[in-house]
Protein backbone atom coordinates (compact mmCIF):
# COMPACT_ATOMS: atom_id res chain seq x y z
CA UNK A 1 0.00 0.00 0.00
CA UNK A 2 1.06 3.33 -0.73
CA UNK A 3 1.22 5.41 2.76
CA UNK A 4 2.02 8.75 4.20
CA UNK A 5 4.10 9.47 7.08
CA UNK A 6 3.56 12.64 8.53
CA UNK A 7 6.43 13.48 11.04
CA UNK A 8 8.91 10.63 9.32
CA UNK A 9 12.09 12.11 10.72
CA UNK A 10 10.87 12.36 14.18
CA UNK A 11 11.33 10.11 16.71
CA UNK A 12 8.80 7.19 16.02
CA UNK A 13 8.24 8.49 13.02
CA UNK A 14 12.21 7.28 11.52
CA UNK A 15 11.58 3.92 12.43
CA UNK A 16 7.54 3.48 11.16
CA UNK A 17 9.31 4.33 7.31
CA UNK A 18 11.65 1.74 7.98
CA UNK A 19 9.22 -1.00 9.21
CA UNK A 20 6.72 0.39 6.85
CA UNK A 21 9.06 -0.35 4.10
CA UNK A 22 9.72 -3.89 5.91
CA UNK A 23 6.12 -4.76 5.58
CA UNK A 24 5.95 -4.36 2.11
CA UNK A 25 4.80 -0.63 1.80
CA UNK A 26 5.48 2.10 -0.62
CA UNK A 27 6.54 5.24 1.72
CA UNK A 28 5.56 8.94 1.44
CA UNK A 29 7.88 10.68 4.21
CA UNK A 30 6.59 13.99 5.15
CA UNK A 31 9.17 16.18 6.49
CA UNK A 32 8.87 19.73 6.82
CA UNK A 33 12.49 19.96 5.48
CA UNK A 34 12.98 19.79 1.49
CA UNK A 35 15.66 18.18 -0.48
CA UNK A 36 16.10 15.13 1.08
CA UNK A 37 16.66 12.04 -0.61
CA UNK A 38 16.22 8.18 0.38
CA UNK A 39 18.49 5.17 -0.41
CA UNK A 40 15.63 2.95 -0.55
CA UNK A 41 13.23 3.14 -3.95
CA UNK A 42 10.36 2.72 -1.47
CA UNK A 43 10.68 5.79 0.07
CA UNK A 44 9.85 9.09 -1.24
CA UNK A 45 10.24 12.40 0.82
CA UNK A 46 7.70 15.28 0.63
CA UNK A 47 7.07 18.42 1.61
CA UNK A 48 4.79 18.58 4.56
CA UNK A 49 4.58 21.65 6.35
CA UNK A 50 2.20 22.04 9.21
CA UNK A 51 2.11 25.74 9.35
CA UNK A 52 0.63 25.67 5.77
CA UNK A 53 -2.44 25.55 4.47
CA UNK A 54 -5.09 22.24 4.08
CA UNK A 55 -4.83 22.83 0.78
CA UNK A 56 -1.18 23.10 0.90
CA UNK A 57 -0.10 19.72 2.43
CA UNK A 58 -2.65 18.14 0.17
CA UNK A 59 -1.03 18.69 -2.97
CA UNK A 60 1.84 16.81 -0.94
CA UNK A 61 -0.31 13.61 -0.02
CA UNK A 62 0.05 12.84 -4.33
CA UNK A 63 -1.81 8.87 -4.19
CA UNK A 64 -1.43 8.01 -0.73
CA UNK A 65 -3.82 5.40 0.67
CA UNK A 66 -3.36 6.12 4.26
CA UNK A 67 -1.84 8.52 6.62
CA UNK A 68 -0.05 8.26 10.14
CA UNK A 69 0.13 11.47 11.90
CA UNK A 70 3.19 10.77 14.36
CA UNK A 71 4.30 14.49 14.24
CA UNK A 72 4.73 16.49 17.67
CA UNK A 73 6.55 19.66 18.53
CA UNK A 74 8.03 18.40 21.80
CA UNK A 75 5.75 21.00 23.50
CA UNK A 76 7.23 23.98 21.87
CA UNK A 77 4.57 24.79 19.62
CA UNK A 78 1.31 22.88 20.99
CA UNK A 79 -1.59 24.89 19.34
CA UNK A 80 -0.07 25.10 15.74
CA UNK A 81 1.60 21.84 15.39
CA UNK A 82 0.08 19.27 17.80
CA UNK A 83 -3.61 20.45 17.33
CA UNK A 84 -3.86 22.74 14.85
CA UNK A 85 -1.40 20.91 12.49
CA UNK A 86 -3.21 17.85 13.08
CA UNK A 87 -6.45 19.08 11.91
CA UNK A 88 -4.96 20.54 8.89
CA UNK A 89 -3.72 17.29 7.70
CA UNK A 90 -7.12 15.66 8.72
CA UNK A 91 -8.64 17.95 6.76
CA UNK A 92 -5.79 17.64 3.45
CA UNK A 93 -6.79 13.89 3.90
CA UNK A 94 -10.60 14.49 3.43
CA UNK A 95 -10.22 16.84 0.54
CA UNK A 96 -8.06 14.00 -0.79
CA UNK A 97 -10.48 11.64 0.26
CA UNK A 98 -7.95 9.37 1.69
CA UNK A 99 -9.98 7.52 4.21
CA UNK A 100 -8.07 5.83 6.36
CA UNK A 101 -5.84 7.72 9.16
CA UNK A 102 -3.57 6.29 12.44
CA UNK A 103 -2.91 8.64 14.90
CA UNK A 104 -0.09 8.56 17.20
CA UNK A 105 -1.60 10.31 20.46
CA UNK A 106 -0.90 9.21 23.96
CA UNK A 107 -1.71 7.84 26.79
CA UNK A 108 -5.42 9.48 28.81
CA UNK A 109 -5.90 12.21 26.29
CA UNK A 110 -9.65 11.78 25.96
CA UNK A 111 -9.55 10.82 29.84
CA UNK A 112 -8.92 14.48 31.43
CA UNK A 113 -10.04 12.35 35.23
CA UNK A 114 -6.64 11.48 34.59
CA UNK A 115 -4.01 13.80 33.82
CA UNK A 116 -4.02 14.53 37.67
CA UNK A 117 -1.82 11.23 38.28
CA UNK A 118 1.80 11.59 38.93
CA UNK A 119 3.36 10.89 35.81
CA UNK A 120 0.89 13.33 33.74
CA UNK A 121 0.93 16.37 35.93
CA UNK A 122 3.61 18.42 33.94
CA UNK A 123 1.92 17.35 30.94
CA UNK A 124 -1.42 19.08 30.87
CA UNK A 125 -0.63 21.23 27.83
CA UNK A 126 0.80 18.76 25.72
CA UNK A 127 -2.86 16.56 26.98
CA UNK A 128 -4.95 19.72 26.03
CA UNK A 129 -3.63 20.02 22.47
CA UNK A 130 -3.67 15.99 21.93
CA UNK A 131 -7.33 16.03 23.33
CA UNK A 132 -8.41 18.09 20.77
CA UNK A 133 -6.88 16.72 17.91
CA UNK A 134 -8.12 13.05 18.92
CA UNK A 135 -11.94 14.82 19.89
CA UNK A 136 -11.84 16.55 16.52
CA UNK A 137 -10.76 12.98 14.58
CA UNK A 138 -13.45 10.57 15.91
CA UNK A 139 -15.99 13.91 16.09
CA UNK A 140 -15.29 16.53 13.60
CA UNK A 141 -14.44 13.88 10.61
CA UNK A 142 -15.64 10.64 8.79
CA UNK A 143 -12.22 9.57 8.67
CA UNK A 144 -11.64 5.71 9.45
CA UNK A 145 -9.62 6.32 12.20
CA UNK A 146 -7.54 4.38 14.72
CA UNK A 147 -6.19 6.41 17.55
CA UNK A 148 -2.70 4.46 19.52
CA UNK A 149 -2.53 6.19 23.00
CA UNK A 150 0.57 4.67 24.60
CA UNK A 151 2.45 6.27 27.89
CA UNK A 152 6.36 6.87 28.10
CA UNK A 153 8.23 6.30 25.24
CA UNK A 154 11.77 4.22 25.49
CA UNK A 155 14.78 3.84 23.01
CA UNK A 156 14.41 0.04 23.57
CA UNK A 157 14.08 -2.74 21.73
CA UNK A 158 10.31 -4.05 20.80
CA UNK A 159 9.25 -7.44 22.85
CA UNK A 160 6.32 -7.97 20.44
CA UNK A 161 4.20 -8.02 23.06
CA UNK A 162 1.88 -5.23 24.64
CA UNK A 163 -1.26 -4.51 26.58
CA UNK A 164 -4.40 -2.84 25.46
CA UNK A 165 -6.83 -1.05 26.84
CA UNK A 166 -5.42 -0.27 30.10
CA UNK A 167 -5.91 1.77 32.93
CA UNK A 168 -2.78 2.02 34.67
CA UNK A 169 0.40 3.59 32.91
CA UNK A 170 3.54 2.08 31.98
CA UNK A 171 6.05 1.79 29.31
CA UNK A 172 6.28 1.21 25.66
CA UNK A 173 9.39 0.60 23.61
CA UNK A 174 9.34 2.56 20.60
CA UNK A 175 9.72 -0.83 18.40
CA UNK A 176 6.59 -2.01 20.00
CA UNK A 177 4.59 0.77 19.21
CA UNK A 178 6.37 1.27 15.75
CA UNK A 179 4.85 -2.19 15.32
CA UNK A 180 1.54 -1.54 16.95
CA UNK A 181 1.20 1.28 14.14
CA UNK A 182 2.27 -0.87 11.30
CA UNK A 183 -0.19 -3.32 12.10
CA UNK A 184 -3.51 -1.41 12.66
CA UNK A 185 -2.90 -0.36 9.29
CA UNK A 186 -3.03 -3.62 8.30
CA UNK A 187 -6.11 -4.90 10.65
CA UNK A 188 -9.75 -3.50 9.74
CA UNK A 189 -10.64 -4.21 13.33
CA UNK A 190 -8.69 -1.12 14.56
CA UNK A 191 -11.05 0.82 12.67
CA UNK A 192 -12.60 3.44 14.50
CA UNK A 193 -11.39 2.32 17.86
CA UNK A 194 -9.06 4.52 20.46
CA UNK A 195 -6.25 2.27 21.68
CA UNK A 196 -4.17 2.52 25.03
CA UNK A 197 -1.59 0.88 25.33
CA UNK A 198 1.89 -0.30 26.97
CA UNK A 199 4.33 -3.07 26.87
CA UNK A 200 3.03 -6.41 27.95
CA UNK A 201 2.12 -9.40 27.29
CA UNK A 202 0.20 -10.53 24.26
CA UNK A 203 1.34 -10.83 20.76
CA UNK A 204 0.66 -7.72 18.67
CA UNK A 205 -1.56 -9.01 16.43
CA UNK A 206 -3.69 -10.92 19.28
CA UNK A 207 -4.21 -7.89 21.10
CA UNK A 208 -5.49 -5.83 17.82
CA UNK A 209 -7.71 -9.06 16.67
CA UNK A 210 -9.42 -8.98 20.24
CA UNK A 211 -10.18 -5.08 21.17
CA UNK B 1 -32.86 37.60 34.94
CA UNK B 2 -29.74 35.64 36.85
CA UNK B 3 -26.96 35.42 35.25
CA UNK B 4 -23.07 33.87 35.07
CA UNK B 5 -20.12 36.13 33.86
CA UNK B 6 -17.04 34.05 33.37
CA UNK B 7 -14.18 36.25 33.56
CA UNK B 8 -16.14 38.66 35.63
CA UNK B 9 -12.91 40.67 36.78
CA UNK B 10 -12.06 40.98 33.17
CA UNK B 11 -11.60 43.90 30.87
CA UNK B 12 -14.54 43.15 29.43
CA UNK B 13 -16.34 41.29 32.03
CA UNK B 14 -15.87 44.02 34.38
CA UNK B 15 -18.07 46.70 32.59
CA UNK B 16 -20.44 43.41 32.01
CA UNK B 17 -21.08 42.77 35.05
CA UNK B 18 -22.14 46.29 35.62
CA UNK B 19 -24.22 46.83 32.41
CA UNK B 20 -26.25 43.70 33.15
CA UNK B 21 -27.26 44.89 36.38
CA UNK B 22 -28.28 48.09 34.58
CA UNK B 23 -30.56 46.18 32.51
CA UNK B 24 -32.11 44.58 35.68
CA UNK B 25 -30.37 41.39 35.81
CA UNK B 26 -28.51 39.46 38.52
CA UNK B 27 -24.75 38.69 38.36
CA UNK B 28 -23.27 35.89 39.29
CA UNK B 29 -19.59 37.78 38.95
CA UNK B 30 -17.14 34.64 38.54
CA UNK B 31 -13.72 34.48 39.00
CA UNK B 32 -11.08 32.50 40.22
CA UNK B 33 -10.54 34.53 43.17
CA UNK B 34 -12.21 33.88 46.71
CA UNK B 35 -14.08 36.10 49.34
CA UNK B 36 -14.95 39.01 46.98
CA UNK B 37 -17.69 40.80 47.67
CA UNK B 38 -19.69 43.55 45.66
CA UNK B 39 -21.23 46.84 46.95
CA UNK B 40 -24.62 46.10 44.68
CA UNK B 41 -27.06 43.58 45.75
CA UNK B 42 -27.57 42.72 42.32
CA UNK B 43 -23.76 40.68 41.96
CA UNK B 44 -22.75 37.94 43.72
CA UNK B 45 -19.07 36.86 43.66
CA UNK B 46 -18.24 32.95 43.12
CA UNK B 47 -15.63 31.06 42.33
CA UNK B 48 -15.01 29.75 38.81
CA UNK B 49 -11.55 28.13 38.72
CA UNK B 50 -11.29 27.05 34.90
CA UNK B 51 -8.52 24.54 36.31
CA UNK B 52 -10.62 22.80 38.04
CA UNK B 53 -13.33 19.96 36.58
CA UNK B 54 -15.92 21.09 34.66
CA UNK B 55 -18.09 19.01 38.05
CA UNK B 56 -16.41 21.76 40.38
CA UNK B 57 -17.35 24.35 37.82
CA UNK B 58 -20.41 23.33 37.85
CA UNK B 59 -21.31 23.61 41.68
CA UNK B 60 -20.86 27.28 41.12
CA UNK B 61 -23.00 28.28 38.14
CA UNK B 62 -26.16 28.34 41.15
CA UNK B 63 -29.37 29.11 39.44
CA UNK B 64 -27.70 30.91 36.75
CA UNK B 65 -30.24 31.07 33.76
CA UNK B 66 -27.51 32.16 30.83
CA UNK B 67 -23.74 32.32 30.60
CA UNK B 68 -21.08 34.49 29.59
CA UNK B 69 -17.32 33.50 28.77
CA UNK B 70 -15.04 36.59 28.51
CA UNK B 71 -12.08 34.75 30.36
CA UNK B 72 -8.98 34.90 28.53
CA UNK B 73 -5.10 34.79 30.09
CA UNK B 74 -3.82 37.14 27.45
CA UNK B 75 -1.81 34.62 25.90
CA UNK B 76 0.15 33.14 28.89
CA UNK B 77 -2.29 30.36 28.96
CA UNK B 78 -4.07 29.34 25.75
CA UNK B 79 -4.50 25.90 25.61
CA UNK B 80 -5.56 25.74 29.68
CA UNK B 81 -7.42 28.70 29.99
CA UNK B 82 -8.78 29.98 26.57
CA UNK B 83 -9.38 26.58 24.91
CA UNK B 84 -9.94 23.81 27.41
CA UNK B 85 -11.74 26.42 30.01
CA UNK B 86 -13.81 27.42 28.04
CA UNK B 87 -14.87 24.28 26.80
CA UNK B 88 -15.29 23.21 30.80
CA UNK B 89 -17.40 25.72 31.28
CA UNK B 90 -19.47 24.88 28.31
CA UNK B 91 -19.79 20.88 29.65
CA UNK B 92 -20.44 22.44 33.20
CA UNK B 93 -23.54 24.19 31.46
CA UNK B 94 -24.45 21.27 30.16
CA UNK B 95 -24.49 19.42 33.05
CA UNK B 96 -26.64 22.00 34.67
CA UNK B 97 -28.38 21.78 31.86
CA UNK B 98 -27.94 25.94 31.36
CA UNK B 99 -28.73 26.07 27.90
CA UNK B 100 -28.22 29.49 26.44
CA UNK B 101 -24.40 30.61 26.14
CA UNK B 102 -22.75 33.70 25.44
CA UNK B 103 -19.58 33.44 24.02
CA UNK B 104 -16.79 36.43 23.20
CA UNK B 105 -14.56 35.14 20.70
CA UNK B 106 -12.48 37.23 18.46
CA UNK B 107 -12.63 38.12 14.79
CA UNK B 108 -12.05 35.59 12.24
CA UNK B 109 -11.15 32.92 15.05
CA UNK B 110 -13.17 30.43 12.40
CA UNK B 111 -11.84 31.74 9.44
CA UNK B 112 -8.46 30.32 9.07
CA UNK B 113 -8.00 32.11 5.82
CA UNK B 114 -7.41 35.51 7.71
CA UNK B 115 -5.29 34.68 9.84
CA UNK B 116 -2.30 35.65 7.84
CA UNK B 117 -3.71 39.17 7.88
CA UNK B 118 -1.32 41.58 8.88
CA UNK B 119 -3.15 42.67 12.10
CA UNK B 120 -3.65 39.00 13.05
CA UNK B 121 -0.20 37.64 12.19
CA UNK B 122 1.40 38.00 15.49
CA UNK B 123 -1.91 35.86 17.35
CA UNK B 124 -2.17 32.51 15.38
CA UNK B 125 -1.78 30.54 18.59
CA UNK B 126 -4.44 32.63 20.26
CA UNK B 127 -6.81 32.34 16.81
CA UNK B 128 -6.39 28.58 17.24
CA UNK B 129 -7.18 28.37 20.81
CA UNK B 130 -10.15 30.58 20.42
CA UNK B 131 -11.38 28.35 17.09
CA UNK B 132 -11.40 24.92 18.81
CA UNK B 133 -13.46 26.69 21.80
CA UNK B 134 -15.62 28.42 19.15
CA UNK B 135 -16.13 25.44 16.66
CA UNK B 136 -16.77 22.76 20.16
CA UNK B 137 -19.58 25.20 20.99
CA UNK B 138 -21.00 24.97 17.55
CA UNK B 139 -20.33 21.46 16.75
CA UNK B 140 -19.90 19.34 20.24
CA UNK B 141 -22.61 20.79 22.20
CA UNK B 142 -26.30 21.25 22.08
CA UNK B 143 -25.97 24.78 24.12
CA UNK B 144 -28.00 27.98 22.65
CA UNK B 145 -24.78 29.58 21.97
CA UNK B 146 -24.30 33.18 20.49
CA UNK B 147 -20.31 33.52 19.57
CA UNK B 148 -19.45 37.22 19.41
CA UNK B 149 -16.15 38.18 17.40
CA UNK B 150 -14.86 41.79 17.58
CA UNK B 151 -11.34 42.65 16.75
CA UNK B 152 -9.09 44.78 18.45
CA UNK B 153 -10.90 46.32 21.62
CA UNK B 154 -10.42 49.94 22.77
CA UNK B 155 -10.87 51.17 26.14
CA UNK B 156 -13.32 54.03 24.98
CA UNK B 157 -16.56 54.94 25.08
CA UNK B 158 -19.02 53.31 22.77
CA UNK B 159 -21.04 55.21 20.18
CA UNK B 160 -24.07 52.56 20.81
CA UNK B 161 -23.68 51.41 16.61
CA UNK B 162 -22.06 49.10 15.10
CA UNK B 163 -21.24 46.86 12.08
CA UNK B 164 -21.97 42.83 12.08
CA UNK B 165 -20.35 40.31 9.57
CA UNK B 166 -17.72 42.18 8.57
CA UNK B 167 -15.20 41.00 6.43
CA UNK B 168 -12.51 43.52 7.15
CA UNK B 169 -10.85 44.35 10.56
CA UNK B 170 -12.03 47.44 12.65
CA UNK B 171 -11.54 48.26 15.91
CA UNK B 172 -14.54 48.10 19.01
CA UNK B 173 -14.83 50.11 21.83
CA UNK B 174 -15.32 47.78 24.63
CA UNK B 175 -18.64 49.29 25.83
CA UNK B 176 -19.91 48.55 22.37
CA UNK B 177 -19.14 45.30 22.73
CA UNK B 178 -20.45 45.14 26.50
CA UNK B 179 -23.85 46.53 24.84
CA UNK B 180 -24.01 44.11 22.20
CA UNK B 181 -23.26 41.29 24.81
CA UNK B 182 -26.38 42.47 26.94
CA UNK B 183 -28.60 42.86 24.27
CA UNK B 184 -27.42 39.88 22.43
CA UNK B 185 -28.76 37.91 25.68
CA UNK B 186 -32.31 39.52 25.20
CA UNK B 187 -32.31 39.18 21.21
CA UNK B 188 -32.84 35.46 20.55
CA UNK B 189 -32.56 36.40 16.94
CA UNK B 190 -29.01 35.89 18.00
CA UNK B 191 -29.04 32.26 18.89
CA UNK B 192 -26.63 29.61 16.73
CA UNK B 193 -25.33 33.12 15.55
CA UNK B 194 -21.30 33.60 15.07
CA UNK B 195 -21.15 37.87 14.82
CA UNK B 196 -18.38 39.59 13.43
CA UNK B 197 -18.15 42.91 14.35
CA UNK B 198 -16.58 46.56 14.98
CA UNK B 199 -17.50 49.89 15.72
CA UNK B 200 -19.64 50.82 12.77
CA UNK B 201 -23.05 52.61 11.86
CA UNK B 202 -26.15 50.73 13.02
CA UNK B 203 -27.78 51.24 15.97
CA UNK B 204 -26.87 48.03 17.86
CA UNK B 205 -30.09 46.41 18.36
CA UNK B 206 -30.94 47.24 14.60
CA UNK B 207 -28.11 45.38 14.01
CA UNK B 208 -28.72 41.93 15.41
CA UNK B 209 -32.54 41.81 14.75
CA UNK B 210 -31.46 41.88 11.16
CA UNK B 211 -28.88 39.08 11.32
Amino acid sequence: MKVLVVGANGRVGSHLVDKLVENGHFVYAGTRRDNLTSSSNNVRYVHIDLLASPEAIAENMYDAEAIFFVAGSKGKDLLKIDLNGAVKVMRAAEHKKIKRFIMLSSVFALNQDKWNQSFLKDLTNYNIAKHFADHWLINNTKLDYTILQPGVLKEEPGSGKIDVNIDYPSENSIENVVDTLVQSLQDPNTIEKVITMSDGKTPISDALRNL
